[in-house]
């Protein structure tokens, strides 16, 4: 199995996610907490442009940048499409990258715990999210089939990719000591996996883990000019991750009705409620159960 | 006592705070649920801007913009200091108001339930907000002795002032079906009170009432540049309200370190972690408990 040299941990690829900046800051005051003598562990400030304005991006969500043909094409103008460059040109390029492992700290305003986004074929990588669910109380794990060269996420430029951790409830331009202790904490057991499966001591993992793939993304109810006009109902407001079934409420109109479920039976909703989705009037996503290889 | 013959239930004065923008679109379809025979209810949204670019404020914090000299100083350049003038001409002008009372919507990130914000010295504001809290669960006051014309808040511009409903926590742009309900609720005891009062119908209400004065807000730990090095300890987080001593944890440092709390003994947080204070790095701000005549 590959060896891991080198690991980044990344906050801040967007701006208004303050756990994962400070995190860093904590990481520079008291680097022996995530050094391992196996690998090199370094940090970066995604998108700090971004976190001066306490927006989630200044043009281009920067964790859809990473593209292959994007990274090539230097005519594209947005700040993020630049800065998605530079990180290239730091831990990539991704086509032969100088950077192994890529962990990537992200927080939602949904009530989801402490979630693992794992968006590889690579057994490190869903090794290393199988083993924090194992030892920290509270983790989902998201799992995508992508392969990395296809894959336009900020993980898919290290050389075996690397994974997100995603924890909430909080909001954007906020921090909370227990999302910034969830974060921590899950972030050390992945970085003790990779030094583990280096020094050829990694512990014994099931052959198969259970998780979430995602189906689609679920608008908000809107009137016929586009406005929003409806809310999540209380029923599933805090309540990612449990299934629905037809005929289960959904929204919340403003005029007092309700919309219900209407979709395939047991699928479960995530980032419900999730501030970033506003913008094109998304309420939630819904996923379905997985059993995935190791 | 005076008689109240128009209100205006104003929204977004912050423009991420998307609950009381809502509220008015609902009322929009609804107007009979905010009409009260006595009077004539009218509904403002006052920063469309900010409200547009999901942000509190273009320039300036439009609740602040109030102020006598202000409403006279054209030569003001903000967004907030133009639009101050704009709802002035509607609702004031603040010397000899043409409409009489104002309900300002507002939400907080901070675990505050419903706070009912009262700046003034008439009696028909104070009893309006006692009546709200006799008859609404979970309802605090925050009481300050104002005068009208010394004021530069919103509310201040009606001929009797008016109050704010600040209801959370509810994460900046985002709306929660708990909150907007709360929020709909209070604002009808207030519609409900008034109407009472017009038509000499008003409760008994108690002579004395239970409330909250500012003292100051607590600045976040900080290093030497400047830098937010700390967050709100979690004895503290979600516990608006509850007194302090000196001793009790209140900060966490990044480190890990703790800050405690060295004030006075008894007084209580509010806006704890109010993702609006981050701008200043202030974690929360201080109130005495006292209490006031109605």
């Amino acid at each position: 199995m590959d060896s891991i040299k080198s690991v980044v941990i990344v906050g801040g690829t967007h701006g208004n996610e303050l756990t994962g900046v400070h995190l860093l800051r904590r990481w520079e005051q008291k680097p022996q907490e995530i050094n391992r003598g196996s690998f090199v562990t370094e940090t970066l400030l995604a998108n700090p442009r971004a976190h001066a304005m306490n927006c989630r991006y200044i043009d281009q969500d920067l964790n859809r940048q990473f593209a292959i043909q994007d990274l090539a094409n230097v005519t594209l103008p947005g700040y993020e499409q630049n800065r998605a460059k530079a990180i290239n040109q730091l831990i990539g390029p991704k086509q032969d990258p100088a950077r192994d492992f890529i962990i990537d700290l992200h927080t939602t305003t949904a009530n989801m715990g402490i979630t693992i986004v794992i968006n590889s074929l690579n057994p490190i990588v869903k090794r290393a999210a199988v083993y924090v669910q194992k030892t920290v109380p509270n983790v989902t794990l998201f799992y995508q089939e992508v392969d990395r060269m296809e894959d336009n996420f900020m993980i898919s430029i290290g050389r075996i990719g690397g994974l997100i951790i995603e924890v909430g409830p909080v909001a954007q331009g906020c921090l909370r000591a227990d999302i910034f202790e969830a974060t921590r904490v899950a972030t050390n057991a992945v970085l003790d996996y990779l030094h583990l499966a280096n020094i050829g001591k990694a512990p014994e993992l099931p052959e198969t883990a259970s998780g979430f793939q995602f189906v689609k993304k679920v608008k908000m109810p809107e009137d016929e000019q586009g406005n929003l006009v409806g809310m999540i109902h209380p029923n599933v407001q805090d309540r990612d991750f449990q299934p629905l079934n037809p005929g289960d409420p959904l929204f919340l109109l403003q005029n007092g009705d309700t919309v219900f479920y209407q979709d395939e039976p047991g699928l479960c909703p995530a980032f419900v409620n999730e501030a970033a989705y506003y913008d094109q009037h998304h309420g939630l996503s819904l996923l379905k159960h997985i059993e995935f290889e190791v």
